[in-house]
């Protein structure tokens, strides 16, 4: 199947008619569509289908148990109105890249598996790529299941309704025992291979990064009938916050984000009687990022609140990115700040690599995300070149 | 029947069980769920249950075609996680003292009316006294059906679904013209009887008040790889415009509050492209409330948004309090900061009146809002006796 028709089967999936951008949250509805695309996908080619513990996708060519394989895909969750490349371009390279070997006559001398990793956005339940980090472990399950999202609903109910028993969450040694090294492929997030004139490129690292709950108490009381003296308004709180990180992150060269609050009760004449802000902070190293969250944290105490981290991803080198540049005549290699499944792998020990695709926009997380079509195309060649070569 | 049972009656309808508090929205199941009950109540008293252009419940003792009557009454909507008695307090207390004439064998010499105005917290669509502002023609029938909730939904499809055709709004003069006076009793929003040692009193006037609309633009990007120098980020824009309208309050002698906000997309780790923000704004003059909105708006314009007015009520003094005063040996008399459909009438040229009862906490719009069962029922016999007067 070629790449186009691949394509256009995802395209509508969780596509808000208004926006134009994607709503694919894990365990909903349009998150069990896109599961079942993959396992028609993974049928279609008679590859064997696992889900592991976490409920990541995994589907083989070879058996891994025998020997441990090359593992390529991405995910195909979103972010609120993300873009429709970020996760899909990578699963949907990897089905293409597995056919062009196939129909070159390719034999593999190790199994190869194709895998959609689950909620790497996190955008439900607040921690991302918690699909990887609950197979590595570096989530653990008690945490996992106790997440809530927006509704209330933990991700123990989530998953449950969505017919995956939460009670098997947990370090899924078994599923990293089959994996030898993985590659994913992923759309660029910013525009370092426009300036290079190149379709795609090499990951060097994922630069150190996290996210943390900033949670602000007020009163609830009326807003025309309370004088400014006696209230006690979260929002206020909020609001220094905000202004606190951005200039936390000027201060320590790092980059500071609120992009997600949620305001108790979020009325018009309501004082807010709470506020839960999140912050995401990434920089160059470590210290510059905690230099950031230390800020905030003081900012936000001074208004009798709190913040506690909800996930934290330390620097990540890919290590074999110098044998995947020589594979690639010379690719240009590219650091990046967005955290990706490929980073919690590598972290936990498992060689993993990624490649970029030129994003003309240089936006993500939005539905002004794109890569040309001939750019997505040469993306696969790339990723079947690798492929090729690590599994022969 | 008591008051205790009229009071029970109400009490689980839209209860949201984690925070106690109310959420009866406009146009939903639990506003039709409380329409239901004001017409059972109706019925049982042998009212004549009349739903005016824009969708408010009148029951009538008596013709007020023949003779323009006396109405008493309030709402029965919440803001969200509201208490249990704005809006509530005075249908029952109507209702119980309408109950405790007849027991007295009163005949009246006019016809009376119990009132519930739909809509009166614009907590769904925006615009607070809705139901009152449309009848008086304050509210345009094109603006009203526009107006839409945080879902998208329009008040006209809103109202389509629950069986009311929006092409009937518009001023009702028909509605008008039966009402000689009205009533109004409210839990007291503020402390001013509790520090009287007083149950009940009776308003002056209603302050001027308003609430605007800001909408803060700004670009979607991912947050970990989008320069701080390349970002346009809206969330910082709102940030400034909330400290800014706390400011403006203090310099004003005014009451400004940002309580409610809707971001998109609304990710951990992605920038905001669009901020709405809401400033409700009040004082005791109304050119204090406007030179509010006026700095508000310098900053918001500095960041590239807009504000926009979406409710404006002037200083409504109501005309009869020295009568309804004399007729409750000298109760004690409140200025309010809140709005209420009584002013909205009053402002309509129809006399209007309210009896306020004493809340020990002084909280409002919040579950923590409550009124003395003793106090209560001292509200209705007040409001009894007031009625009683009136409509001899």
């Amino acid at each position: 199947m070629s790449f186009d028709q691949l394509w256009s089967a995802l395209e509508p999936v969780g596509r808000d008619g208004a926006s134009g951008g994607y709503r694919r949250y894990a365990w909903t509805r349009e998150d069990a569509t896109l599961r079942e695309w993959f396992a028609g996908e993974s049928a279609a080619r008679g590859l064997a289908l696992v889900e592991d513990r976490a409920g990541n996708q995994w589907a083989w060519l070879g058996d891994p148990d025998a020997t441990p394989g090359i593992a390529v895909g991405s995910h195909l969750d979103s972010v609120p109105d993300g873009g429709a490349f970020d996760g899909p371009l990578g699963v949907v390279s990897a089905f293409a890249a597995l056919d062009a070997l196939r129909d070159q006559g390719f034999e593999p001398g190790r199994p190869i598996g194709i895998v959609n990793f689950g909620d790497e956005e996190g955008a439900r339940f607040g921690v991302p790529c918690a699909g990887s980090r609950l197979v590595t472990g570096a989530l653990s399950a008690d945490g996992a299941r106790a997440m809530r999202d927006a509704d209330g609903t933990s991700m123990a109910d989530a998953m449950t309704r969505a017919g995956r028993p939460p009670q098997h969450l947990g370090r899924d040694d078994e599923t990293l025992r089959r994996v030898a090294q993985f590659v994913e492929l992923h759309v660029e997030q910013g525009r370092g291979l426009v300036d290079l004139h190149r379709a795609f490129g090499v990951a060097s690292a994922i630069r150190p990064h996290g996210r943390w709950r900033m949670d602000l108490p007020g009163e609830a009381n009326h807003a025309g009938t309370t004088s400014l003296a006696d209230r006690h308004d979260a929002m206020l709180g909020y609001a220094t916050a905000v202004l606190a990180a951005r200039e936390a992150g000027h201060r320590h060269a790092a980059v500071a984000t609120c992009g997600k609050v949620r305001v108790h009760p979020n009325g018009v004449n309501a004082i807010a009687s709470h506020v839960t802000g999140w912050l995401d902070a990434r920089a160059a190293a470590p210290e510059q990022v905690r230099a950031v969250v230390a800020d905030v944290t003081r900012v936000v105490n001074d208004c009798g609140g709190t913040v506690v981290e909800e996930s934290w991803s330390d620097a990540t080198a890919f290590g074999r990115c110098s044998d995947i540049v020589a594979m690639l005549d010379d690719a240009p290699v590219l650091e990046t700040g967005a955290g990706h499944d490929a980073g919690i792998l590598a972290a936990a020990g498992i060689p993993a690599a990624m490649l970029f695709v030129r994003n003309p926009t240089g936006v993500s997380h939005s539905p002004a995300e794109f890569a040309e079509r001939a750019d997505c195309l040469a993306g696969v060649d790339a990723l079947a070149t690798v492929l090729q070569a690590l599994a022969r």
